[in-house]
C-alpha cells in the first residue's frame, strides 16, 4: 500500500454540515463547536459561508461566527463565498482564506448558483481579485465531479478543465467533490490518476460522501493514488442532497480513526474530536451518522 | 485494481443479524425474510442456528424455520451449530450445510463457547463426522481474527493454524471474521496475503463488520488481494458486540451496490434485496444501519 507519512484533514462540518440542517444552530453553539474542533488539532476548519441569508438562513450569522471564534496560530478558518458581495463581507469579517464553489455539471451549477459554469468562473474572477488584494488564500470546490443527481454522468475532461481554471484563478487547493456519494473506488482511482498527469496532487483534495457507505473505500483508493488532503465533517453531518438525517459527508472520526490505525499522522486528537461531536449532538439533539463516533462513545463490549 | 469477474455473497442476516436482536422475530417473519433473500438471488443464506434456546432464544425456532422456508435449487441454506447436539437437530431438520464457529482468541472462545480453542476443535470432530455421514457440507468461522474485545491483539499465526485445522476437519470454506470491526485495510491485506501462501483463496471468505465505517474499505482490500467470497447481512443488521442498534455486519446492500458498480457480478437483484430488508424493517420496526439501503429507499434528491 502506498501510504503518505501525514494527511491533512480539512474539516467542513461547521459549514457543510450545519448548512444542511433544517434548524438554525445558535451562534454560541457554532462557536463552541469550531473552537473544540481547532483545539482537537484539526489544521483547517471551514467555519461558515457568506451567502444571502435568504438562501441559507442556517449560516446567516457568518460575521458573528468569524468574530467570536478563537483563531489559534497556524489553523486555517476558510469561509465559503458565492459571489463578489460575499467576498466583501467575508474579508470585512477577517476571513483569510476564501473558498469558491462550482459544479462539474451544468444542470447542478444552474440549480445551485443560478448561472452556467462559464458564468460562475467569470464571476469568481472578481472574487479572486479581491482575495489577492487582501493577500488571502483561495480554495476551489468542484461539486458533482463523479456524478450529478440531475444529469447523471459527468465527463472527467470537464473536471480536468475546471481544475485548471480554478488554479488559474489563483486557488492553492482544489477539492474534487463526490457530492452525491455515488463514486466508486475505480472512478476515484481513474480520476486521481488523470489529475496527477496535469496537476501537483499535493494541491488536490478529495471531498467524499458516505451515502452508500463507500466513503472510506474511496478515501483509501485516493490515498493509494497519492491524495494527501481529505475533506470530512465531524460526526458525518450534513452535506446530503437527500432527506434530512441521511448520511452525508465522510465523517472526520471515521477518516481519522482509519488513518491513525494505518500509521498515518493527522495531528488530530481523536478523543477530543469525538468529544466535540458528542457535545454538538447533545446540545442540538442531532444524531450524527459517523460509525466511529458511535463506536467510540459506546460503553464496554457486552458479548453474548 | 485486481477485480474478479464474480463474487459470492454469503448472506448471514437471518442468523447473525436476528440472533443479536433483543426481541424474538416471529417465525413467519423470518421465513418471509429468508424467502425474499433467496428470491433476490443470494446464492447462500445462513438461515438459523441450532443452539440451546436458553443461550439464544431469538433462534429457538430453528427447526420450524428450516421446515418452512422455500429451498430453490442451487441455493445454500447453512445453519450454525455449536456442538454434537446441535448437529443432530440440524441434520434432522434437513440442513445440508453446517457452519461451525471458533475464535482466534482464547478469551473470546471461552466466553462464547465455554471451552478452550483446542477443546472446541476436538468437539467439532464429531460434528464434522456426523456431517460427513450425511454427505453434508461444512463451513468454518474464525471469529476475532483481527482483534478481540477482551485480549486485544490476535496472532496471525493462530488464524493460519486454525484455518488449517478447519480445512482438516472437512470444511470446504473458512470465513475469517473481523468480529468487532477494528480491522484496517493493512491488516486485511496482510492476512489475506499470508492465507494465500498456504490455502486456496477461493475457499476463504471474509466476514467484515462496519463498526468503524471500514467495512467496504476492508472488503475492497480483500477483493484486491484475491478474496471472492464475502459474508454480509441484509440491512447491516446485528452482529455487534456492543450496544443494541449499533452498526453491525457489513451490509449486503452496501457490498452489492459497490460490487455491481465495479462491474463485478453477484447474481443479486439489488432492488429485490432492498425490498426484502425494507419489508423486514417495516414489519419489525427495526432501523437497519445500511447506508445504501437508506439511500435507495429515499425519495428523489431535493437539493438546496
Amino acid at each position: 500500500m502506498n501510504k503518505p507519512h501525514r494527511v491533512t484533514v480539512y474539516e467542513v462540518g461547521p459549514r457543510d454540515g450545519l448548512q444542511n440542517l433544517a434548524r438554525f444552530v445558535p451562534t454560541d453553539t457554532k462557536v463552541d463547536f469550531i473552537n473544540a474542533l481547532s483545539a482537537a488539532g484539526l489544521p483547517a476548519v471551514e467555519a461558515t459561508s457568506f451567502v444571502a441569508p435568504k438562501s441559507i438562513p442556517q449560516l446567516s450569522d457568518a460575521g458573528e461566527v468569524m468574530a467570536q471564534i478563537k483563531r489559534p496560530e497556524g489553523v486555517r478558518f476558510p469561509a465559503l463565498v458565492p459571489n463578489s458581495l460575499g467576498v466583501d463581507l467575508a474579508l470585512a469579517a477577517g476571513v483569510e482564506e476564501v473558498a469558491i464553489f462550482i459544479a462539474a455539471s451544468e444542470t447542478f451549477n444552474r440549480s445551485n448558483l443560478n448561472a452556467s459554469i462559464a458564468e460562475s468562473i467569470e464571476c469568481f474572477r472578481s472574487v479572486a481579485e479581491r482575495v489577492r488584494e487582501h493577500e488571502g488564500r483561495l480554495r476551489g470546490y468542484i461539486a458533482t465531479a463523479f456524478g450529478c443527481p440531475y444529469q447523471g454522468e459527468v465527463e472527467m475532461g470537464t473536471v480536468m478543465r475546471l481544475t485548471g481554471d480554478l488554479f488559474k484563478l489563483g486557488c492553492t487547493e482544489v477539492s474534487i467533490g463526490d457530492t452525491i456519494g455515488t463514486a466508486d473506488p475505480d472512478q476515484v482511482g481513474c480520476m486521481v490518476e488523470l489529475l496527477g498527469t496535469e496537476f501537483d496532487l499535493s494541491t488536490i483534495a478529495l471531498h467524499l460522501h458516505d451515502t452508500y457507505g463507500r466513503g472510506l473505500a474511496n478515501a483509501l483508493t485516493g490515498l493509494n493514488a497519492g491524495i494527501v488532503v481529505f475533506d470530512a465533517a465531524a460526526g458525518g453531518l450534513g452535506g446530503c442532497p437527500y432527506a434530512p438525517g441521511a448520511s452525508g459527508n465522510l465523517a472526520t472520526e471515521d477518516l481519522v480513526a482509519m488513518l491513525h490505525q494505518l500509521g498515518i499522522e493527522t495531528g488530530v486528537d481523536l478523543p477530543a474530536l469525538v468529544e466535540a461531536s458528542s457535545r454538538l449532538a447533545e446540545v442540538t439533539g442531532l444524531q450524527p451518522p459517523s460509525r466511529a463516533l458511535a463506536a467510540l462513545t459506546r460503553c464496554e463490549p457486552v458479548l453474548a
